[in-house]
């Protein structure tokens, strides 16, 4: 099974992002998870549709290639990024080529404070359930605060979050 | 009292882009409101913060200087455009530094079917009441189908929008 | 396959009870759907639960001995009706046995203006995806002007509307 | 300034009404708090309208007699409680006797969890707003894990959660 996974954030040092390299480490046997970049996307502009960028070819073409998503998202401004969500748009478009249908897909993320980006995550589901992704609620992913889950070299330490993931990831194996 | 308006929308036939212009014509005495680009914004990654693009500045100090601030989005997959939330994420960075905060605000949209960007709008408040801005819930402004109220040449024709929009541009006035 | 529809509405007349009336005869075959009433129920209180009511243990019965449920909305104030929502408190509980785990689900819902009760449903595909119940999104079901699909006798009459329905209930099958 | 403060939780021993309780000491000098109870509201149902129940009556002059309205909501399935929408449905009824409309509001919940009731509360402001109602976003209420902030005889006893109340309640005042 083939899976990619999303970071929302961009920045290079981000808890997302580790979070995202963590994931291989604790996948069910069976189970690739590859890491799509998607901050080589231009901003969506339906005017840019008549010769679809090289950049969002690719992008759409990775989307396809695989069984399902991981998005991983950072909660700004108790939302998903707007990163994250220029890249939803353009792998929806153009019309009647919608590269999620189908595909099977779990939300995640990791916040400084308590809340674990669950804002963030709701207003996703909404948008994946559109997409005609099959999506599942349980187990919810809220990670944080993250000081108290990754170490000073931004190693994921704590135990009963690997667990969770774990857990996470063999429901997205399942569904 | 001087507005800006921000379409959620690139498309240079845009609906919402439409509904943007016309919203002048519109606005009650003493109100003047002027559209700003978010399309020349780049992809939010707070890497950037340390030497902020000089596209962001510009858009910051155009936020600064508004007493409020008109968000007209589209719907895309049942939210705002990742377009518009990526100019949100900006105007509210860097931390400490939210140029939002304590402005007016109202959000609207146009789309093709009947919801009128219903769901886009109600995340979108969700956002906007985070920032601190001052958000008001009636009347909403929820338009469409779109070819109902625009004319062939892109004009809005609809006298109800029309008196709709008077109203709810009078309330903005008035928060 | 058997199936239980609720009514958000309790007003006799509603159009989301007609509604619930004419699923049944647009069902795929081998779909029983039964009407199950909620207007009966006590306010939800945990301080019940040492003592089910007997309302609430047949409630809970019901949607055990089904395989999926279908949630008919009115859209009261841009969201569900507390009647309903008090309904899917009383299931959930008492903590660990929630009865709505894992059964299939589809929302819908008749309002008398355009937006088909889609804020309303947002909200409850939320909780329904909380509550382990295996939610998908497409085709979405939300029908209005209510003027517009049922007769001046309460019959629905709208055959783009019945299509759909019956999409929707083909899909709920196949989940 | 008469402020009147609801709990969605009926339970005797909530923590959402040891929060009501701990509101009046809190205010700011000149807000009067008092707790208003909903239990005893009959499920809503439009055909009552025409000779509305007592209790209803009661609830809605509670309403219209005061300046502003403190939502004190649980978590219930990610969303507020079925007990208190009915309330907020029963408030905002019969069509043209709104009782919400133009009060000042805050919202605010306690959660066993970490969350603090942060998605009810997202519910709840979409349709507050909706009510005319004159919502504010910061400081944000979202209290949690409980057993961190109450001390075993149910007393509020942390001291960065005083503040944030205190805080709140006189922004409250100054909407």
């Amino acid at each position: 099974m083939k899976i990619i996974a999303l970071s929302g954030s961009l920045r290079k040092d981000s808890f997302n992002r580790k979070l995202v390299d963590a994931l291989p480490g604790l996948a069910p046997a069976g189970m690739e998870i590859e890491k799509v970049e998607i901050g080589n996307l231009p901003l969506y502009n339906q005017d840019l549709e008549g010769a679809l960028p090289a950049e969002v070819q690719a992008f759409k073409a990775k989307i396809e290639a695989a069984d399902g998503v991981i998005f991983v998202t950072p909660e700004f401004n108790r939302s998903f990024s707007g990163v994250l969500k220029n890249a939803i748009d353009w792998g929806s478009r153009p019309w009647g080529k919608n590269s999620w249908g189908g595909k099977r897909t779990i939300t995640m993320g990791v916040s400084i404070g308590k809340i674990g980006t669950a804002l963030a995550q709701a207003h996703l589901k909404d948008i994946l359930l559109y997409l005609g992704m099959r999506v599942f609620g349980q187990p919810e992913v809220y990670i944080g605060p993250a000081g108290e889950v990754f170490d000073a070299q931004g190693a994921l330490t704590s135990e009963p979050t690997k667990e969770l993931l774990k857990n996470a990831l063999a429901a997205l194996a399942q569904q």
